[in-house]
């Protein structure tokens, strides 16, 4: 379901790929290994019995049964039920399943227009969701609004709180790992102070992560949607911003400061041989974080667009307004989405230059209309570059950056709930 | 020396880390892999005793010696002295290392201008160099100087051909690793056709890789240059042509075909709100494989920016001539430069919207002048993008492709050494 899915750089905790080097192998430490080995191959194969996990693991037969016996004393193996052999091979054989619910985690969405929550198992399978407008005028009202959307969403769930292992909150902006601060958040006044992470972690209480919302939709699309098999693969975010999550080989991708993928920033480079760029490409002012590239292609660039193309200001107010004209055939709706359908593929043959991706999937409030915007990107893109990866749409549409959240949280959860109830 | 260095998304074959999961464990397969982690302990410790290297390994003493004396067998690992115990101690400790000259690796520059080779031990110590003009007016003429270049260099060096095990061609273009097919080498014409692979190996008969210069040059400096200790950086490497080599974690970043850094195809979009992207801003045939930024940024592209600002064709002919203008104080020559800059802060700039690295090495014809690019250079970034990543020149200049080559050979060849004369 989530297989493989890693957030940061690391290969899994606790499998011999993910040993240190140089750090001292007793048996303490094989024992959690082998553990820990059971308890993900177990996680891969649904309920499986004792001689299936020998064969998967390569483990002997007795070993596995200490480390099912000491995951099962832990809360973290269950027993399913019993499968028979064939005729005169002794009794039934014991299936073994990973408790999905020796933990639970929640994902949380914040946007500009909407508060989104989910609680989930381990598995990454969702108990509970509510979605509710964001009508918070402050940082902090947004926090508090956030963190009782959660508890209620737990609650609803028939869960107690201190069942809640794991929360990732997924917002806009760049969160620095080390300093957890928020940069770049512009289109969430306010959001990007510091103690933001501080303050989300006290009204919680559960284990944390902030982390940017492209990242999350990529990881959500990855695990759910439709970036499941690409090795390497970009989420292109078009909404009211525009950012683009990285996932390689099934982890994000997220550069040395958390910035990979911030394509907001693209330059525009005007450049008839000998001109000088224009002043217009860039914010001339570094206090001014909007970047050039979603200034030119988010949802109030289509609007800008089409006012300016034509379109009655009174009745088109959103980007919304300018794709439904267009499925409509109105014609200058028609001709605004194919320009930024054109503008959206400068981001792609930037992206492709320099990633060569295989695939980019297209979402956000802008990204979503796919029906309308794929065919002339995909043109202009010819015209353009001749690295092209394949563009799709969002399968998981709304729900990619909370269904990210959701798998980065069951990820982070089965790491600390093991770790906590194994001692380690 | 080379630590770490790998050239491609494998992590390094033998050790723990590297061995696929599911693969059974056995004697013959642990003796393999403690032999190489002795190898790859030994290289990196230089020369070391016994008891050393099992305090470093955690392997047993009893295993190190069987394992040495494996090695020594092999020709892999030779002893080199002793050193006296502390008083009172017992005998004197067998000192070994490595043997640096079980096999030998040359590393091979197919530049538009210079045909460049250089001969290594398995260390990637140069033992013989030699650098030609590239006077080769077809791919077949090129392909055979090259081979005859590097067969005395080898030569030179007193080397039997038997011991070269691996060869790294390094040219523009990219290789994709499936079909060994070279694409997009604009500036060397004919070498992008399909043969060229085997017609290499046909007349050199050594292992070969035939890779992009800008991911040899790249992982030259991180080797030996100024990309050392990077975690994430980015080789611009701007002359004839333009292109980017990207290293991560000591990893090549090629993309999903090898087409990772190919900036040459980032796109140029001249947008004032509402524009059209410009007829020319992109090749309109994808036929014409140059790329707009390339055209923008290359050594034509100065000439060209130097004649169109008022420099004299008769005197300014090369790139390399606006550079020495400027250099002696000529006004309109530094105005060419700090255009240039400019339009290099722009592929910089992409650069870090999409990756997010730590680190710019500024290399190649026209990229090498970084005392006159690298002031202007980074205060367009300045002007253009809060994501600023530090910018310096290279320091192994015009060997930085050729020594990447011999450091990926040498790699290449370690492993191959390893297995042929372990039977693996």
């Amino acid at each position: 379901m989530l297989n493989g899915l890693t957030g940061d750089d690391e290969t899994a905790v606790g499998t011999p790929q993910g040993e240190p080097t140089g750090r001292p192998w007793n048996r303490g430490v094989l024992r959690g290994i082998n553990e820990r080995t059971l308890l993900d191959a177990l996680r891969a194969a649904g309920t499986t019995s004792r001689a299936e996990l020998a064969r998967a693991t390569g483990l002997s037969k007795p070993t596995v049964s200490a480390a099912l016996a000491s995951l099962e004393r832990a809360g973290l193996v269950r027993r399913t039920g019993e499968v028979a052999r064939g005729r005169g091979r002794g009794r039934a054989a014991v299936l073994y399943e990973a408790d999905p619910e020796a933990g639970f985690v929640l994902g949380v969405d914040v946007g500009r227009d909407w508060l989104r929550a989910a609680a989930a198992d381990l598995d990454g399978r969702v108990v509970g969701r509510r979605d509710a407008p964001n009508t918070a005028r402050t940082a902090s009202a947004m926090v508090h609004d956030a963190a009782r959307l959660a508890r209620s969403v737990a609650e609803e769930a028939g869960l107690d709180w201190s069942q809640v292992v794991h929360t990732v909150v997924g917002s806009p902006g760049v969160t620095d790992p080390g300093t957890h601060r928020v940069r770049y958040a512009v289109n969430l006044p306010g959001w990007g102070r510091s103690g933001l992470f501080e303050r989300l972690h006290a009204e919680l209480g559960t284990g944390l992560d902030v982390m940017n919302d492209a990242n999350l939709a990529a990881l959500g699309e990855y695990a759910l949607g439709a970036g499941q098999g690409s090795r390497l693969f970009a989420y292109l975010w078009v909404g009211t911003g525009l950012g683009a999550g990285i996932v390689s080989e099934g982890k994000l991708f997220r550069g040395r400061h958390g910035a990979a993928g911030e394509i907001a920033y693209l330059p525009l480079f005007p450049l008839p041989d000998g001109a000088e760029p224009r002043p217009e490409a860039g914010p001339r002012d570094v206090s001014v974080p909007r970047g050039p590239m979603e200034d030119a292609v988010s949802a109030d660039a289509v609007v800008r667009l089409a006012h300016a193309m034509g379109m009655p200001a009174a009745t088109t107010r959103t980007a919304k307004d300018v794709f439904a004209a267009a499925r409509a055939d109105e014609p200058t709706a028609r001709r605004v989405v194919e320009r930024e359908a054109a503008r959206l593929a400068h981001a792609v043959a930037a992206l492709s230059a320099v990633l060569d991706p295989d695939l980019v999937v297209l979402g956000g409030g802008v990204g979503r209309n796919g029906d309308l915007l794929l065919a002339p990107l995909r043109s202009a893109l010819r015209e353009l570059t001749p690295l092209r990866p394949r563009v799709v749409s969002s399968t998981l549409g709304d729900d990619a950056v909370l269904l990210g959240a959701v798998a980065m949280a069951a990820q982070a959860a089965r790491e600390r709930v093991f770790d906590t109830r194994n001692g380690g």
